[in-house]
């Protein structure tokens, strides 16, 4: 690389990750074994699909006697699914871990994501080669990629590369997908004895894995503080210009954990919860009204300015707009062609309203005419609409436009609704990640280093306690079974590990709830600022409001 | 105020912003008068506009003798034009420097922009309420507008409204345009005697005002390093995913420079910049294939992924864009009745494109049809265009897509072309400022009071040598007439202070033309990561990579 790097750059490359206690004479660590877990649900059906890897013990560790082990153990390493900040820190955690179990051990990156296991298409990692990429966000030390681990013959041929390399542990850094499927891997090479661990580590900067025994996932601190800044910075521009109404997208397609921790940072006038919308079987309208309500609100006193978050997959958590979308697709599916040779647009929109159930075409009549053929045009190769596609912000505003008109006629509203639309995802995907992150992440690949000593397999790394300081975290290991239960997927059952989504009776929720009303109305903003590495702990160490709030502080 | 503050906010409130040399016993400076400036152009024409306030001397500052002034000394202050980080640490600047002069002097704020000033809205900035305030971005502290101070009636309200308050000094925070209005009215009140001084400050986050005396305005550092924390965490992602092009626009109507200093700070692939865009007379179609060309190249290479910025103002610089615009307005006007009763967008596009000059036409015929729709239908209530509205990386995208669409058939490029799209303004505009920033405002606040002190008028608040440590900055005042040439608005030759564009010759873009062939295959970015307020200097304490290579660093 003869690329320069910038000054921060340089000083994070020195920064040394803080570690819990347990690793304090290495990665080779006294372990505990405590109480077996079994599945947390469909305990039986679990049992009987990964008859070697259930009902494991939970493993506990404390400082070893600082001895190494008396063999090297190479390990592969891959990156699976979406970026977070931090991931190449659990790698340096795995590296240094393994080197302290024995200096003769190698670390094996495999490349692209899991088909680079399966492809054999792989770097071994040195010393000099992760200098530069210590305390650095992104993922493109090895990069990663999404093919699903699944089938035996991946399995296989997994396998046989990785013997030709004297691999005996395989560390997956992933989502709820990748580590059910890491959970399938260990059962696999348990069951016939192949002689290979695997190990999990939980990744996403959307906060939805996570239970009983794993906090969180890393990159959802770093990633929500660096949306929590821009927030923040949009909050005090419209204060100060009192012009705009910003509605802002966030990433988070299943969960809504980033938007609510944004919320809860930021203060920020509306912050809707998908899961809230889903379990309220809130309609469109409804949804609509909670923004226009604040709105008008806040321009009765004269404040004709605020910001609403949006987490990016709401729509698909409305009912009533849920089945206009299936309803479209076997509409389009039989009727696609008729639908295609009408020349105007107006012909099109009337084409779909004569054909959709009556709550479905009153939902789209409401709809602007550019979401109206957006919905109906753009649709993917299977021919269904495609969702994702949908500026979620924009029509949003379209729909409160309308809605703001009509209060306007009632006498209900007398302000001025002028609008800005943002999305925030791939700005925080990929940043240097947080003093937090840097620490977890490494102690969460340290952890993995030694569960690899333990010589257990079908665990993911654990590493808990985390609103203390580090050298308060306990590590360990918790059975990937335990977190699993069956789930319906394209038609079949499946184990899966389960989606942590909002739970509306949780603390971080219910703390939104207690101040929303007063957040709807006054302006209550908070400025974050950007992520500090440096100074006073409190302003460089502190973890998210989320999980503080879950553990009662 | 009963709303929480952020950690970070607690810790910036207890910064103590640091001084040049010159105010170490205070703001009761000594002052040199030095050669007396003249306008830098069209010097006998500013001469006769400026009878009273041309022509004079350079001030410079160097530390006084400790003692206070005799009397008291009530002055008002004003934010004007858009947000720029660092303008409340001005005022706090100006608060400290004039109860340094004498306690009992008494700083009003007037609200809502030079509004404020002829409509008598004001309150008294008391040291408890500015504590709130110190460090922290956004000018919500008393608001900005956008009103122009130039009229006769304006000049003689604000007069009476400063008398009632016993003000003899008003401070204008503004952009080039506001000190061009601060500059009439120092004319104005200097040449009846009326015991009114006027002060300008330089403020803008486009960097646009600078001159010989002038060498950056506040709010450019922290605004660019904003972006550019950004810029970098998406190119990390791009580097990561490898699967997507973003296409970035970034603030800067006039002026290029937030897109030069981005695109020096993180290597973007395409950094353009709209000055030499128009210098050259580029067409539409030239802009284009640069991206093109950078975009076929790294596919040759196997890189599919990249990151263009993109000046905001930029279509307004393509000459044959420009004539396209201008030609649609004309004909728009004419026969706008005509073209709006036609009922398909077929029959609407051709209708325009049959009434173009040969060149319009051509330019028009590129355009996606969204973007013909939007240019043709979409205009202001003048019946113009709405340049400002047309989202201009989506428009290059498309326009790109065709371009490589057409190299495939021949060839020419082999590749996979998938985009995101981003603009970043507002994220920057209110960012709590950078330590130069806090540190460079308050010394322009603290500066401006000893200017008042000199009972000098028509002067900016002047801070040079800002590449140094700020002990080491120079203070003093420059005459705002020097600053000013004759330029021709709305058709008519006015005075007014000129804005400092992008020089093709200058050091900053030099650099850019430098690298920028490497650049635009080769992945070389850097990844300047989040505004550091604490922490080593040159991570924490070093100003924009523009200054630096315009004083040859």
């Amino acid at each position: 690389m003869d690329c320069t790097v910038s000054a921060l750059q340089k000083a994070r490359m020195a920064y040394a990750p803080k570690l819990p206690a347990a690793f304090k004479a290495g990665a080779n660590v006294a372990c505990t074994e405590g109480e077996k877990l079994a599945a947390f649900a469909d305990t039986e059906k679990i049992t009987a699909k990964f008859p070697s890897t259930s009902n494991m013990p939970l493993l506990t560790f404390a400082p070893g006697n600082g001895e190494k082990i008396a063999k090297p153990v190479n390990v592969a390493v891959i990156l699976s699914g979406g970026q977070a900040p931090g991931g190449h820190n659990v790698i340096a955690g795995l590296f240094d871990g393994l080197k302290s179990l024995h200096p003769e051990s190698k670390l094996y990156g495999f490349k692209g994501g899991p088909s680079g296991l399966t492809d054999n298409k792989y770097i071994e990692i040195t010393a000099d080669f992760l200098a530069s990429y210590r305390n650095t966000g992104g993922f493109d030390m090895i990069g990663s990629g999404r093919t699903k681990l699944e089938t035996t013959e991946q399995f296989e041929k997994a396998e046989a590369n990785c013997k030709a390399l004297g691999i005996t542990a395989i560390v997956i850094i992933g989502g709820d997908d990748s580590n059910t499927n890491a959970c399938l891997l260990a059962e696999y090479y348990k069951a016939k004895n192949a002689g290979i661990i695997v190990v999990g580590c939980p990744k996403t900067i959307d906060g939805d894995l996570k239970n009983a025994y794993i906090e969180t996932s890393f990159g959802f601190d770093t990633a929500s503080k660096v949306y929590s800044e821009l927030i923040g910075n949009i909050e005090r521009d419209a204060n100060s210009a009192k012009k705009y109404w910003h509605f802002i997208k966030l990433m988070g397609r299943s969960a809504s954990h980033i938007a609510l921790e944004c919320g809860l940072r930021t203060h920020a006038n509306v912050t809707l919860i998908s899961e809230e919308v889903e379990a309220k079987k809130m309609a469109t309208d409804e949804v609509v009204t909670i923004l226009a309500d604040s709105i008008a609100k806040r321009a009765a006193n004269g404040d004709n300015f605020g910001v609403a978050l949006i987490p990016e997959g709401l729509i698909e958590f409305i009912p009533d707009f849920k089945s206009l979308i299936a309803e479209l697709n076997d509409l389009l599916a039989k009727e696609g062609e008729a639908y295609a040779a009408l020349a105007s647009n107006d012909e099109k929109a009337s084409f779909i309203a004569s054909r959709l159930s009556a709550s479905s075409a009153a939902v789209f009549a409401t709809l602007p005419m550019e979401i109206k053929m957006q919905l109906t045009m753009d649709r993917d190769p299977h021919g269904n609409v495609q969702v994702s596609r949908i500026e979620t912000e924009k029509l949003l505003v379209e729909l409160v436009k309308n809605k703001l008109a009509a209060w306007k006629k009632e006498g209900r509203y007398n302000g001025k609704f002028s609008t800005q639309t943002h999305f925030f995802g791939y700005e925080g995907r990929c940043s240097m990640p947080s003093n937090f992150d840097a620490d977890y992440c490494y102690s969460l690949g340290y952890n993995a280093s030694s569960i690899i000593s333990t010589g257990k397999t079908g665990y993911m790394s654990s590493v808990r306690n985390l609103t203390e300081p580090a050298e308060k975290w306990i590590a360990g290991a918790i059975p990937l079974t335990a977190m699993m239960n069956m789930e319906r997927r394209h038609g079949e059952d499946k184990p899966v590990i389960r989606k942590a989504l909002v739970e509306l009776d949780g603390a971080p929720f219910r703390e939104l709830a207690k101040n929303r009303e007063k957040w709807a109305v006054e302006t209550c903003y908070v400025y974050p600022g950007p992520i500090q590495f440096f100074g006073p702990a409190e302003v460089a160490d502190i973890t998210t409001m989320t999980l503080a709030l879950e553990k009662g502080k």
